[in-house]
Order: structure tokens, then C-alpha cells, then sequence
């Protein structure tokens, strides 16, 4: 069985000590969000992770949804789980108190992204992307359709859906078929077939609401022709209560890797009554409200799944002997936590783990300031700096996800391959998380095309890593991880002209190094949080001498074994794409 | 579907011109073995291969072994596959004639096990396990024990099994409780718990034959106390014909993430009747007869399914459509193989795969030699060469299988996570092999404390680099390449001094290094196969320019894209330990 213990005391510390950014700081709404009511909100958070959803996973393994007569069974004991959840009114963290939610700021709730990641992510994602429709109805729809259906969604009485992918189309959405026809009264008819449905049907709640991408009549051809529509699978009536079945229809659901908890569903929408959300043909822009911030959370799946892999097989090392390590004095076998390069295994997993967790904290502010900040201009800054994050959170740290859950198995030796451990689940689970919502490929693409072209919000970017270095130049003890990471500013700089799309690179060159570009700047970025979080550890250090010594230990382990790794994706990508794109594959 | 065609134009071409061991020409037996009968062997392989072993993969995975009653059963279509299989001889490739063998060399016989691993490892192990056996006993059992067995084994007709780890012993053999009780007839009876027994038990054979590392009475503690038995499941009359069952029962068979279609089972021996082979306590030496050879084929496993791997994605990316390529001219939807990214990806895998098996055909012949050859001096130092290289072919082909049967899924989006694919059961199937037969982590501290500690046989490999420098120091387009790999092979010498055990480096520095030199050297020796396969491409250019263009381009890919990735080990390994060895990992 996997190990998880939320944790909650990093969390704390990174609200206390790395809440430094002063827009942050000045939301209103959030001031009263104190350290006292979050460390009360974890603590539960903790309690229901650990206890009630930590098992959830392996049943899910066990027993994935079963898909009969046209009807998606959940697993075991998810039915339960869910009414607790939702009665005990989780899914309405974040959400507007106007429609029932706790108002929540994207700094804590993210830390609970994490713990339900860490504890079922099968589970977690029937309320996940009810939060993504949430979020995406909440900004585009008209107030009668946010009425109508979002305080049944912040209630979790209600789930969400996002309806991109067809059989021809994933990475390319301008390829969709999906016709939208339009009725007389303004509402529309949806057609067409959409697959991999996360949750797109199961008896967990009452309705399931699709927000679904089509193309209405006439509309011009690829991406730009791309409406979103609402799609309840039943119908409500005049008096918000449930009516009669929609034309949408589970066909099949998929038989996968991993998450099996949670159902990959074949949809077919068949004169289903929809409704317009947001303008015609702007579909896409709506769609990606939900897409961005879903995302980030895909990031946080990554690290929340990693975090379990590294409890796992630290208590593992714990409890097994093997071998004599080279300090053993006793003469007797030593436990494996001993030996030298198993330490080294648990360090590359917790260094790489604690370093995402602050970037994600980081991270979570400028969400919060991009959504709630009373300036526009301020909210707008905070908004391209999420923009220019995204693809590196979602692809960063699912990645490391692998790398990690990997690891963590090998800790486990012959054991890690069976059943019985779970940490096998945990890489298999994980393993969607590179894939969906955009592989990471085409983050990759996004962030060198799309963000660091815009000069400016690179520069905004760096503003905040070069404040950290000449912050941290203060910190005797930091000068010699200030001086590395200011060597690597400089080959970013390189990397960053060379691969920009504004300048001389030939752009085969630069798409063949997008993931390389990407990977090194992720590394970049970990350091850069890492020497905050340092600088934090030394400022606060003899408050707890125990954990801020184990907090600048793992910082310096990363700036030593794992930031070494960046330069060689530089130079791999700046050799070009010459034999890349001559080869034949006959 | 996964897609397989075994590669046997790029096996002959290895075995028409990488075969530059001069000890390797000299050995008599093998001068018949001309190309035009290894082509007619490879042909055969790759129709047996491709045609009746391939669809068992999928087979094995839908249906794994099932335990019941006692006894295990394989997935439908084993049986009669296993039949076929032994009934062409295909056991017997490699052994010796006096027992019915066809006396094949390792240089054939590796792109043998390359093919059975692409097609379907699980029904490979059952005759892998069986040459592992067979090995062992011919190199240390009696002539009466090896003229009741081998010709069984080498027939098909009886299998044979490695009984090594226990319960509380996978890494650490000095902790086996195993014992084994002498009677008077000079057979022992043994007794203990035996767990992840690869084909253990199953029903494809009339006999197994067990190879058990035990304990005698009043062994000396430790590794020093383990003697080697060979326990039959059934007892053998007198005439040769199958006796009583013996005491060797099957308790269980793991649930495991991959090769589902391999029996991982749990014996219990209890009193079973024993033969000793070798002299006694010196089990270990006996059963590494078996353990080393099977290493190196457990890497050609990584390689092999790495090649399906990309087959597979290959494959796919020549039938779906996504997106317009930078290069696309007439405005439709183009192949994604037209993406420089998805290209890079299968540039990775491809120039991976073409390096390690030219690696593997150097390795087979550096084997040969150790086997066969005349000399009993050029046999012991190419058996030096062949335990150095030993744990880097294990560790690194599985490792980096682990990288291309990830990239691999990567191609093919969110359908990589299904399972129609049969690309994601590629990935669950490799993920045994950085473990079983020693985990990576221990070929890596074998590598560094035990192989390249010896000063003469790591001076002898480096010689072999050195002279291909040299010769390819005389082909201008190599230039380039020259200068890169001796710049490395200076970096190598470098971090070879500093990880040697006989230096001045703090042991724990070593142990937490390991791995990174490992890996190092991995991509080092990769390059120096590639500087050879490539100088013999622009020998043999114009015979058929096609192959050797292509060869030549994934060779530079190599160098190009892959290589750079060495020289971070170097780094991270010489930051040292402190770190690693202070954190609390409370």
C-alpha cells in the first residue's frame, strides 16, 4: 500500500515566509484568509485525504469503472466518498460565495489540488473538471446561465465536462466536426462525436454538464470557426429542477494505463439541446479560461503524485534491510535508507518535489493577482506571467512526474513491479498527465511560439528572478548558488535569443528544441524558487532549526545534483535540426 | 497493434562489417558460419518472430498466467507457440552439438534474443531462463548430472529457472536462509522459500529445472556460505524418464504491472531432492555463470522492445494527421511525421537503438572469444572486457528503454494510454528490466567497485577506443566527431580517477555517484560504436547508398543531439556527497 501523510508544515511554511508578492498581498478579499484559518482548512484537508481518499486509488485500480447498457459505474466506494466530499463542501474551495462557494484564493486551494492528487487522482478529477466548467461558465456565460447552473456545480450536485477531442482531432482543433445547428428559440443542436471525456459519465451526481466545442453553420473553416456550448446531459426545467434526458449518449469508455478509477468516455451528442457560450466562432478563447488553469493543475497532479512516490518509498527504506552501507559499524545489515545511493534516489524525488511545490505556491499568487487584483493593469501583468508559466508548470512537472515515480520504484526493487505496493499505480497514473490537456509537446510549442516571443513578459519574468538574485547576494551562504544561477541566466539569455521566434533561427531548428528549451528553463525556474525558499529558510532559521536545516540541505542538494542538468539541453538544441529533418524513416 | 519487422537488414550489415575482432575470425568453429547462413537463420527468425510470437505479447498481457490448484497455466496460445518454437530447434541456437545444440555464436544468437524480446518477452523468458540453466549446469555440473539434463534443455522439452532472492534477501544474496541438508547418497534435501521465480512453474514444459542457491550445514555466514543445487520438479529415473514429483511447490504468482504473460512465482522446496553443482559454498560463482551472460541478454531485452517501441510509433506517425508542419506547402493537414518534433522523437529513439545494437554485436563477439577462443589468455581478457561491459549494456539499454518506450507512447497522444495501442504494455513490460537480474543501481556499484577498479581491463577497453579514434582520425567527415568523443574520452579519464576506489574520493562520494558514471559512460561508448558503424557506412557508401545514408545521418543525430547529455553526470557526480549523506529524512 502507498504511504501519504499531507504535507501539511511545508505548506504552512510556504504561506507564511514565501507569500511575497506585494500585489498578492494586496487583495482585499483575501486578507482575511490568515495563516490560522488555512492551517485549520489543511488540517481537515489532510484528515479526509488521508483517511477517506487514499484508499479510493487502489480500489479504482482494482475495480475501474465498468461501462453497462449504456450507463459508467464508478468504483467502489467512490459513491460514499463523493457525498462526504461534497457535503463537507470541498469542490467549492475556490468558488464565488455568491453561488455557494468559500471564496477561496488559488493559494491554498492548491495545495489541496495537490493533496487530492497525491491521494486518489482518479477521484480527484470528477471535481476537477467541475471546477474547470465552473470557472470557464463563470467568465463567459450570460448571468441566467450562471444562475442556473452554478451554485448545482459549486454544490457538486452537479459535475463538468470539457468536450474537445474527436477521433481526427487532438493536438489540432481546428480539424473539429461537431456540427452546432441552430433552433428558432436561440438554443442550439449539438452532433458529432467527441472521445477521451474525462468523467463524461458516471453516477456521481445528478447531472453532468458538457461545455462542448462545435461548429455552428457556416462558420469559417480551422480554429476560427469554433463555438463553446453548454450541454447538459438532462435538460433543466423552468424551475431548475432536472428534465428530461438530453440527446448526448455514452457509446464506450476506454480501457487505459492507469486512473482507471475514472472513465475516458466516448460521447455521442445527437441533436443534444445546447446553448452558446460566449460569442460565436470565439469558442477556442473561451474554452482555454478552463483549458489554462487546468493545466496548472495537471502541473499539480504531477507533483501531487510524485509526493506520494517519495513517501512511499522513504518509509520503504525505512523498514527494509539490505546489504551493509559504508558506514555501518555494527556488523549488521543495514536498512537500505543507509546506503549511499538509495539517499541519493529519495533526494532527487524530495529536492525536485519541495522545489515545484514552491514554484506552484509562487505560482498560485500571480493566478490569484491575474483573477482578483483591483488595478486591470496589475491583473494583466500577473495574467501574461501565468500565460508564460502554464506550459512549464504542466509540462515540468509531469515529466519529473515520471522521473520520480520511476525512481521510486526502482527503491523497491523486485517489489515495486508488483501489485501489492501501489508504487507502480502511482508511475501508470501518472503517466496520463504528459499527455492530456495539451502534451508536452505542444506546451513546449506554446511557451517558446506564443510566451517568450512576447519580449515583455519574458522581461517581467526575469525582473522577478533578478530581485531573487541581488536579494539573495546579501546571504553570505547563498553566493556561491547566486553565482551559478547568474551563470545560467546568461546561457538562458543565449537559448532565449537563439530559439526566439522573432529572430535568424531557422524555425525547423526551433521546433525540434522547444522541449529542450522548455526542460531547461524548468530547471532554471527551480533554482531560482529554490534560492527563495533558501533565502526564507536562513531568515527564519532559528525559529526551527530542524526543519529549516533540512529545508537548506534539499536546496543545496538541488543546486549540486539536479541543476547540472540543464546545460546539456542547450547545447543538444542549439546543434540544430539538420539531420532531424533530413532523415528518411523508409 | 504494436508493429514489429524484425530489422535483419540492419543485422547483416553489422555481421558483414562490424565483425573487426580479430580474436573473434580466429575462431575455428565459427568460420563455417557464413553470412549467407546467418541470413537464411534471421530470415527464419524474423518470420517465426513477426508472424506466430508477436500477437502472443498482447495475448499474455489480455490473459496473464493464472494460478490455481497448484499449478500454473499460460495464456491461450502459448502452448502451441511453445511447441512450434522447440519443435524448429530455436532453443538450441547457441548449444553445444554434442548435446543436440546447433552451436551457434553469441553474434548470432543476440539478434536472436533482440527479436524474441520485440516480439513478446514474457514467452521469451520460459527459454531464456532455460539457456541460463543450461550454461550453468555445462560450466560446472558432472558429466552424469549434464548428460541427464542438457539434452533436454537444449531440446525444449525440460526449462530451467535462477532460485535466488527470498523474502527478506533480493540484492543482499549473503542474507539466504535456503538450506540444504545432506544425505547419505550425497544428494541433499532442500528446503526454504524461493520468491519472483520466473517461469517458476507453468505448463509449457514436462520438467523444470530449478537452479537453488542454499545454504549447507555449518556454511560460513554470508555470501561465502552458498552452495548451488539443481532440484528437478520431477525426479529423473534412472532411464531418464520423468520420476515422482519432487518437493518444490508453487504457493502464489505475483500480480505485477507487465509481462503478465511470466509466471513471478513463489516456491516453497521442502525436502526436495538436490544435486550440488560446483564445489560447495561457492554458489555465487556458479550461478554469476548464468547471472552475467543473462545481464547482458536482459539489456538486448531493452533494446529489443525499444525497437518495437519505435517501430510502433514510427509507424503511426506515417498515418495520422495533426496540424501543418513548418514546411507545409499545400495547406492541408499534414502526416505528423512532417514535425520537426515528432521527428526529433523518433530520432531519439532511432539513433539510441542503431548505437545500442552495434554495441550489443561488439559485445557478442567480445563473448565468443571469451567462450571459444584458442587461446586461453585472448579468452581471459575478452571474458575482462565482458564482465566490464556487462552491467553498462544491463543498466544503460534498460534504462534508456525506459526513456523510448516512454517517448514512444508520447507520439501517439491520448491514444498512447489505451490499450488498443499496445504501445503502453511496451512501456509496462520494460519497466522489469532495470530490475530483475540485479537492479541498475547495484550493476552500477558492481561497474564502479568491482570493474573499472581493475586498472588493466578498463585500459584494455580504452584501447579499443583509442584505435578507432585513430582509424577514424583518417576519414575527414569525422573530424568533427574525433574531436567530441576525445574531448569526452578526457572527461572520462577525469571522472574516472576521481570515482576510482582506489583513489582518494570518500567512499560515499563513489557509492552516491555510481549511477551517473554509469550512465556517463553509457553515452561514451554509444558514441565510440557509432565512430566505428559510421566509418564503416563511408567504407561501404556506394554500395548501396540508401542504408549507409541513413545510417550516417542517425549517427550524426547521435552526436549532434544525444551526446551532449553526458557531461551533467560528470558534474552532479563530482559535487560529492555531503549533502546526500546529512539530509535527516525525518
Amino acid at each position: 500500500m502507498t504511504v501519504y501523510s499531507a504535507p501539511v508544515k511545508d505548506m504552512m511554511f510556504l504561506f507564511e515566509h514565501l507569500k511575497d508578492n506585494k500585489n498578492y498581498n494586496e487583495i482585499e478579499k483575501y486578507k482575511e484568509v490568515t495563516s490560522d484559518l488555512v492551517k485549520d482548512i489543511l488540517e481537515e484537508a489532510a484528515k479526509i485525504n488521508e483517511e477517506m481518499l487514499l484508499p479510493l486509488a487502489k480500489a479504482g485500480d482494482e475495480n475501474p469503472c465498468v461501462y453497462e447498457n449504456g450507463v459508467v459505474r464508478t468504483p467502489p466506494g467512490y459513491k460514499e466518498a463523493y457525498s462526504k466530499f461534497i457535503e463537507d463542501g470541498w469542490v467549492s474551495l475556490t468558488c464565488d460565495p455568491k453561488y455557494g462557494g468559500q471564496g477561496m484564493p488559488k493559494t491554498v486551494s492548491a495545495f489541496f489540488d495537490e493533496m487530492l492528487s497525491s491521494s486518489s487522482l482518479s477521484f480527484k478529477l470528477y471535481s476537477e473538471l467541475s471546477i474547470g466548467a465552473y470557472n470557464c461558465i463563470l467568465s463567459h456565460a450570460t448571468e441566467e446561465i450562471k444562475n442556473t447552473y452554478l451554485p448545482k456545480i459549486v454544490e457538486g450536485k452537479w459535475s463538468g465536462t470539457m468536450c474537445l477531442t474527436e477521433p481526427q482531432c487532438g493536438t489540432d482543433l481546428g480539424l473539429i466536426k461537431t456540427k452546432a445547428i441552430k433552433n428558432e428559440n436561440g438554443t442550439y443542436n449539438i452532433s458529432g462525436q467527441k472521445i477521451f471525456i474525462t468523467s463524461g459519465d458516471h453516477d456521481l451526481t445528478e447531472n453532468i454538464i458538457h461545455l462542448v466545442l462545435a461548429r455552428t453553420q457556416d462558420a469559417p473553416k480551422g480554429t476560427k470557426g469554433i463555438s463553446l456550448f453548454l450541454v447538459p446531459k438532462y435538460e433543466i426545467n423552468d424551475d431548475g429542477s432536472i428534465g428530461p434526458r438530453n440527446g448526448v449518449n455514452t457509446v464506450s469508455i476506454e480501457s487505459k494505463m492507469g486512473i482507471k478509477g475514472s472513465p475516458a468516455c466516448v460521447l455521442s451528442f445527437d441533436d443534444a439541446k445546447g446553448y452558446m457560450i460566449g460569442p460565436e466562432n470565439k469558442g477556442l478563447n473561451s474554452m482555454f479560461t478552463m483549458m489554462n488553469l487546468e493545466r496548472i493543475v495537471v502541473g499539480i497532479q504531477g507533483l501531487g503524485l510524485s509526493e506520494t512516490a517519495y513517501q512511499t518509498a522513504l518509509s520503504y527504506s525505512k523498514e527494509r534491510k539490505q546489504g551493509k552501507s559504508n558506514n555501518n559499524s555494527n556488523g549488521e545489515t543495514d536498512l537500505i535508507i543507509k546506503h549511499a545511493d538509495i539517499r541519493r534516489s529519495l533526494l532527487n524525488m524530495k529536492s525536485i518535489i519541495e522545489g515545484e511545490r514552491s514554484l506552484s505556491f509562487w505560482m498560485a499568487q500571480q493566478v490569484d493577482v491575474s483573477l482578483s487584483h483591483s488595478s486591470e493593469e496589475v491583473k494583466k501583468d500577473a495574467s501574461d506571467i501565468v500565460g508564460l508559466m502554464t506550459p512549464v508548470i504542466k509540462s515540468f512537472f509531469t515529466d519529473m512526474g515520471m522521473e520520480i515515480t520511476n525512481e521510486a520504484i526502482q527503491v523497491f526493487g523486485g517489489y515495486g513491479y508488483t501489485k501489492d505496493q501501489g508504487i507502480e499505480q502511482l508511475f501508470r497514473d501518472n503517466r496520463i498527465t504528459p499527455i492530456y490537456e495539451g502534451t508536452n509537446s505542444v506546451q513546449a510549442i506554446d511557451f517558446v511560439f506564443r510566451k517568450i516571443s512576447q519580449k515583455k513578459v519574458f522581461d517581467n519574468f526575469m525582473k522577478y528572478v533578478e530581485t531573487e538574485i541581488q536579494d539573495c547576494s546579501k546571504v553570505d551562504k547563498l553566493n556561491e548558488h547566486v553565482k551559478k544561477i547568474s551563470e545560467l541566466k546568461n546561457i538562458l539569455s543565449d537559448f532565449t535569443d537563439w530559439i526566439s521566434p522573432n529572430g535568424n533561427t531557422p524555425k525547423d531548428d526551433i521546433s525540434a528544441s522547444c522541449n529542450d528549451y522548455l526542460r531547461f528553463f524548468g530547471y532554471f525556474c527551480l533554482s531560482f524558487i529554490w534560492l527563495k525558499t533558501m533565502r526564507k529558510s536562513y531568515e527564519n532559521l532559528e525559529n526551527n532549526k530542524e526543519f529549516y536545516e533540512d529545508k537548506l540541505n534539499t536546496g543545496n542538494y538541488y543546486f549540486d545534483k539536479i541543476l547540472p542538468r540543464a546545460e546539456s539541453h542547450y547545447k543538444s538544441a542549439i546543434s540544430g535540426s539538420k539531420y532531424t529533418m533530413s532523415a528518411k524513416f523508409n
